[in-house]
């Protein structure tokens, strides 16, 4: 009975991320989600609760699948950036399912449970390396991190300008630069003077 | 009555601004824009089409004023940046209305003529710089733009993985470190072994 709870949960789960990545919170139908995983929806609303829930529960879900399969690492950080930009490029859905959440549930990402824990080690990670001098350490730790990952997600925001790149992994998962761009971004050597944080 | 129609249209984009960023393009409800506007539903289909059309001339028009707002400098670039950030931060409604029409309607950014143009002549002021020796000529031009602007919309992206900063506008408009960022990805001596393009 467990594990056929946790399967039918899994896949209520799966047929959620399919229709909120391609209609948000608000255009997402629970029937559709209902149909496609054969499942009733009163079911749906038993195991996973509203559908605010259910969308945060998606989001999760892929979320916790990239911190699987992207381990965070400290002291490979140009590399890091390469596979966290090949895992979004195929993985089209979780990069509309966050952009849905930042708009419909502003300021929810950060409250889930996953994101805070996953911020909160690369956070030390990235300390640590500079504590053991193995990352310049004139930049802070999450300055770091937040432009790595600007640059990793810069598909997101190449639609801003005009660029040919699309949101949902139009990016072809060539590098792009972004190692080298990452690279500068944690070089010993100040380059100039520097900004107070 | 020439001078009355164009009053009138930017009525309708202006009230189809806040509407489209409020609640995207499946979402939006013209009665609320003509209600918006001063204007009638029919008067809105005359002077902008359909709700497809009226979406892209929100856009558009937001645009505009961001391109007429912050000049593009190549002699410049970290303060461009922060003055791009500074600008986004204080129109909350200009990032929304890109990400819903990256959700709504992928791929079509990139063709509208006032991002083209834009694009092409940053690219072109970016590459004029670094023939004259101005910046380091090592990284192409469309890199530098693309890391740039990314940068510069880390708060977009801040979102993925649990920051604090908000899609819209929860950026404090402080600097993180941005211009030093900026400084970094362009500077003259190389830093380590680059990778092809």
């Amino acid at each position: 009975m467990i594990r056929d709870s946790a399967a039918t949960r899994q896949r209520i789960v799966a047929a959620a991320t399919v229709e909120f990545a391609a209609h948000g919170l608000a255009g997402a139908r629970i029937d559709r989600i209902a149909e496609r995983a054969g499942a009733n929806k009163q079911l749906i609303y038993a195991y996973v609760g509203s559908k605010d829930q259910l969308f945060d529960a998606a989001l999760e879900a892929n979320l916790e699948l990239l911190l699987d399969s992207v381990p965070f690492d400290a002291g490979d950080l140009p590399g890091y950036a390469r596979r966290l930009r090949t895992f979004n490029t195929t993985h089209p859905d979780l990069v509309r399912l966050v952009l849905w959440h930042s708009l419909e549930r502003p300021g929810r990402i950060a409250m889930l449970a996953v994101a805070k824990a996953s911020t909160e080690h690369k956070a030390r990670a990235v300390a640590a390396a500079q504590a053991a001098g193995r990352i310049d350490a004139s930049v802070p730790a999450d300055v770091i991190l937040r432009h790595l990952l600007a640059l990793v997600y810069a598909n997101v925001v190449d639609a801003v300008h005009g660029g040919t790149a699309d949101v949902a992994g139009g990016n072809t998962g060539a590098d792009d630069g972004l190692a080298d761009a990452v690279r500068r971004l944690i070089a010993p050597a100040p380059l100039g003077p520097h900004d107070p944080a």
